[in-house]
């Protein structure tokens, strides 16, 4: 085991531990350790919502989830060296649940959830259909995942960190803040919202001095969406042996991580998409200089993944188009064909006792890939979404015998309170 | 070889054929030929421009490619005993080129050809940073594609249709019309337009009697987009070996097939952007009585893809969100956050010696991957583009040691005319 | 298609065709056809009992199969400049079945065979518990097989040719000759017998003037066993896209071909174990000038495998070491590991309904991996047999509920003398 | 993480443990612990010599390494309720090095070894070529593997116990041992010998009573060759993810488990070939009740492997034919075989520049795969080995250009004495 220079107590707050990571993007969050190019080192995070989740049969804490509190981020971390220009390199060793514990309250303690958000907190992706809160326990064994909630399936995990990524500089957060601003105002009543501005109301920065911890909690980013600085992606292929490689915009790179996955499908569907936990990373970094110029990389992240993501060589796809629900037709609009290709997904899987709900937690979580078939074919684009055939204890595929069924069991846990 | 129930001569325009195809949809266009379920059988296609565009230097024929006589389609097909309400059983049990002609001035005589559409003429997904035509001629030997207008690069084909889809009702094809004639309506002279309405020049409508032929012409739904029959929907992986369910809207089901590509990256970018070809495939067809209600299935197609698509363990990965060059904020736009995950592609690869345009090329034709990664963190979706790494001839990896280059050779051809 | 410079005729004999083959090893046998390097071509191959073999439900054929009389062997190939010392580079573009012929007497016609050899006549690799003949028909639609002789399984082929190979030159004619009839003197009455030494009758030998002939079919090798030349290695991952090295030993490299099997295990255990067929190769061949010593190679074959062979995520494996069926231990013999191996997958498959002979069939037809696993740990060499689970129509996992038993039809058809 | 029931303490010897461990094979060894079917549960290991070999550029250790004291086994674990008939379910739920521990003097903590054991001491399996002692350390990164010894490879490990197995009943002991016996008594002095009778010399044999011990020392099996009950398999398969079946001998089963392999080559064919450490494995277990009979397992492990061994998609083939060096054909010999392919690998890689004893011990450790092509083909066996063009800094494949050299370094470390 590397050393753990960001360790984590299960038993106390994020905003208890030993050192206070933060939940905001800002430039003058100051690193909290320093690593040099070509260590190795372990890093503890924190579920995304610092244990309000439970392991329970009820969707309420899914309801009301504070929102404003994500993403309890372990970092910044100081890359001894690196300046903006550069490219930083971070390889991502090992990647799992919480190593010392398979049990107990805290998310990565031997379980992880999935849930749907409500329309009136957070939404989701298909949140028109799924306006309601919904969650699913999912229990690891190895890294195999069930859920009591979904029966009828086991996958192996597709273990990754959700979010990874640089401090902006001063310009580029001026830069998000504005942008962000700007599409808010075009609509600033919207449930959801259009986008989440800065909010002071459970901030948490690091060790932002005092007197700045005001006006640093006034400006910094929120950490829901991925920018320029990697951030959120939630990419599912960032798997252990993954390298990445994210472009330094302050001294030091000031590198943080969070929201570990123990599987999820391509979208993160249900919004509380992948299987939340805690855990750690053993990551090792590294920094080509000048490596923004020299490869033409302005911005974003480019990626290589590991080489041992779980095989499966039997797919069930399903395809959708940009027409809405309603049959309005949408000019080349990818976002709107995957929502129509998962919507069919699970019209199909509610054939074999799955509830929609069910499915659609399912594909939230589960190794899915969604992709992008056709994105010129005026006017409707294509999208598709691939569900492997052998995480089903049935035989999904279609033919003419009798349709297997599932027993759903005690169903997935659904809030009285929208 | 199965027996062939829809040749084509190479020497002769798709036109003058024993069997007429079309290149339109509509319930009226009358089986060419019927198959029982249960049958294999061989099919010619014609490549989508029937022999418009050359294999040469210059891309004038791309400029000023006819759209209007798109897509030369076999068939239809009519399985006996199919009724609206069952779902066809597809099997693809063999395509490829052109299978006794290895050298000719038709596409899939050995070669095929990638092309980015002028923006005056069709257009393409990054259509406006690349607003003029340009071509790429590929040449085949066995599953692999070089092309002297992209060097450095070669491939294993992922060989497959581009269009398949059943005929329309004509309550579908209403609503077609209707709904797309609606958003054309909402900018009339957009450049490229918003979608294609019935064009009666250029339509060819099989065995539509006579006297029927113009009324036909000027409903009959062209076949750019993919829609609820399934149609263009440019899914890479639907090669040799894949079963494909496609619902059933008219008796007999008519099936038709065309626009074969020897490989494509997701999305076929470039609009003209599989390497294009006319070749044959090899089908088995069955029925699913019922099978809409009994899956749940109102529209599109669900697919198995087949397990001999070329396998890659290395690929590089460049990410993408919902923010326009010019630095606008959109809310969750997958289809824009792709765009910006090609041209991050784009901008990379133009550090090795490729051109921009080269580097277009290769995205539209070779078996990039495009995945949808993060779809929910309001307001930036995360759409990632993979590229293997083994079909470089030069090591593409980022690193600290100096940068291979490429000689871009003769470049890909311009045309002079946008 | 490329120009096909080895035709055959189904419907006549291989020593009526226009152009003769071989079917024995020796330099003096002249090329039949010329070409040069860089040069791609087609050649037909017949299947390596010219037609003996019927698609019927009777083995007498394979107990009295005339093993004198294989492998009819297109070629020799001459490539032009190729001379001894150097590497003759082979790719496989494509391998398949009569292309042209999906029905008909002639394996390779739609379908293909495998054959237990009884012990009397030729043997197998389990000999001593399968001593009788036994025959199973496969089908082909597309890529998959299926047979009627062993229900249940379905599996995509594996399809390549089982024999290809380089001219020896009259030194390792010699040796092989030598070396081969010193071990047949070893145990001259040995059934099955050691090995195969030249047998002038039944012997077809191309080109050779018929002054020479009774000579050279004194000395010509028999093409049953690899040898330096590559010959038939029956490696079942010779399949599309593969490039193979051969040593040249005669000017011209004097290649040649034959042996397809659409599908085969790893060992072809039954001997005529593959699914045995006539049909194609698409060859381009090249030169690597001094190959041989510039790598070291001073014979056999080196070969890197196509990129699109089947792809299966899910397998079942059985281990064997090195003690006899009779509990004798023998000293690290990976080939009685690998015979234990089998057997216990056959035994284990009879409990599913299949008979011993059917499993047998299968494991010698099917993709199945059989691989070294403990080479060196004294005196067990452990070999271990993996079979893909998603070639079976049942789910074959051990497991605490009820086997689940397939319907054995009308069995293999078993010769009633031996 | 799992409780840990069988923990070890780095620094103390295997005999001075909390628990003790056993290095032979007998019923009467008593359960270390026990555990319930459905139980998941930590195991530690420790190398197998206990500490002997030392990460250091001298192969003294290895050309003395005392044979005698191997396996260190963690074990027996009774699993209660298993009795003789039943099979035992093992889930390899993770496996990898000492956890808490990347740099110390043991292999496991951060590296691991590969030795080419000498003629004199063990042997190999291609002792006659390689007659003396070498070394290779390999240090970890993550699940990466480099080693100072042999430049100019990087692999990802594929993890993996190389023994686990279930007690001997009586009988079977009693089987074992003369069965090896009478193997021995054919050619008592030869070096290295065939097999290895009981010793009590070095024996650890948990918790056997003081007066039974000299009796169980004396009849005790050794635990180098695999046997009907598992045992030293070296599947380098046996990766996590993997479910392995056991028959039961004995009330309990008494399952032990031992010898991680960081990586290794089918074959392990320097005899201390895997990249040997110690480490921790958290396994569930589970018992099919009667499943020998049920299943027609008499003898022999089952195993279904894991979906997260590395993917490789190149590779570089050689094969081999049971023909001796000296040109002596044997009859079908796959063992001699794979010894043929195998040095035709290591022929063609010193070209490259490594040493052929580099290339040697890159062949035991990197994840090669050794597989049986044809065992009936008369006289001749054709084996092939399999290399992952990956894992190499060069272009490792044969071309018409300059080859590539690496820089062989310090080499791998020779012992002075044989």
């Amino acid at each position: 085991m590397p050393q753990n220079v960001f360790p984590l107590d299960s038993a106390k707050p994020f905003t208890e531990q030993k050192i206070l990571g933060h939940n905001r993007w800002h430039p003058e969050i100051p690193p909290a350790v320093s690593v040099n190019p070509g260590d190795v080192f372990r890093v503890d995070c924190r579920e995304w919502f610092d244990g309000y989740i439970k392991n329970d049969d009820s969707a309420e804490d899914i309801a009301t989830a504070p929102l404003h509190t994500v993403h309890t981020l372990s970092g910044p971390f100081r890359i001894e060296g690196a300046k903006p220009g550069d490219l930083l390199i971070v390889d991502i060793l090992d990647v799992g649940p919480i190593p010392q514990e398979d049990d107990g309250p805290l998310a990565g303690q031997g379980w992880g959830y999935t849930g749907i958000f409500a329309k009136r907190n957070g939404g989701s992706f298909l949140t028109d259909e799924f306006p309601d809160a919904y969650k699913a326990v999912w229990g690891f064994r190895g890294d195999r995942a069930t859920s009591r909630h979904v029966p009828g399936v086991e996958f192996t995990g597709m273990i990754h960190p959700g979010l990874m990524g640089t401090a902006p500089s001063p310009e580029l957060l001026k830069t998000w803040n504005s942008r962000e601003a700007a599409l808010i105002a075009t609509d600033p009543d919207r449930v959801p919202a259009l986008a989440l501005p800065p909010e002071p109301d459970g901030a948490i920065l690091g060790g932002v001095p005092e007197t700045d911890r005001d006006r640093v909690a006034g400006e910094g980013a929120r950490t829901a969406p991925p920018r320029e600085n990697g951030g959120n992606q939630d990419i599912k292929n960032l798997t252990k042996g993954t390298r990445i490689f994210y472009p330094v915009y302050v001294d030091g790179a000031n590198f943080s991580v969070g929201d570990l996955h123990f599987s999820q499908g391509d979208g993160e569907i249900t919004f509380c998409g992948g299987i939340e936990m805690g855990g750690f990373l053993d990551l090792h970094v590294d920094v080509i200089k000048g490596g923004m110029e020299k490869y033409n990389v302005s911005e974003n992240a480019i990626f290589m993944p590991g080489n041992t993501a779980p095989q499966h060589s039997r797919w069930l796809s399903f395809s959708g188009t940009s027409v809405t629900l309603d049959g309005e037709q949408r000019y080349l609009d990818s976002h709107l064909a995957y929502q129509r290709a998962c919507l069919h997904a699970i019209d199909y899987l509610s054939t074999f006792g799955w509830s929609k709900e069910q499915a659609y937690l399912l594909l939230g979580a589960a190794p899915i890939e969604g992709r992008f078939s056709g994105v010129v074919d005026i006017p409707n684009a294509c999208a598709t979404v691939y569900l492997p055939l052998d995480i089903f204890d049935i035989d999904i595929r279609p033919g003419s015998g009798e349709v297997p069924r599932i027993d759903p069991g005690i169903g997935a846990p659904r809030a009285s309170v929208g």
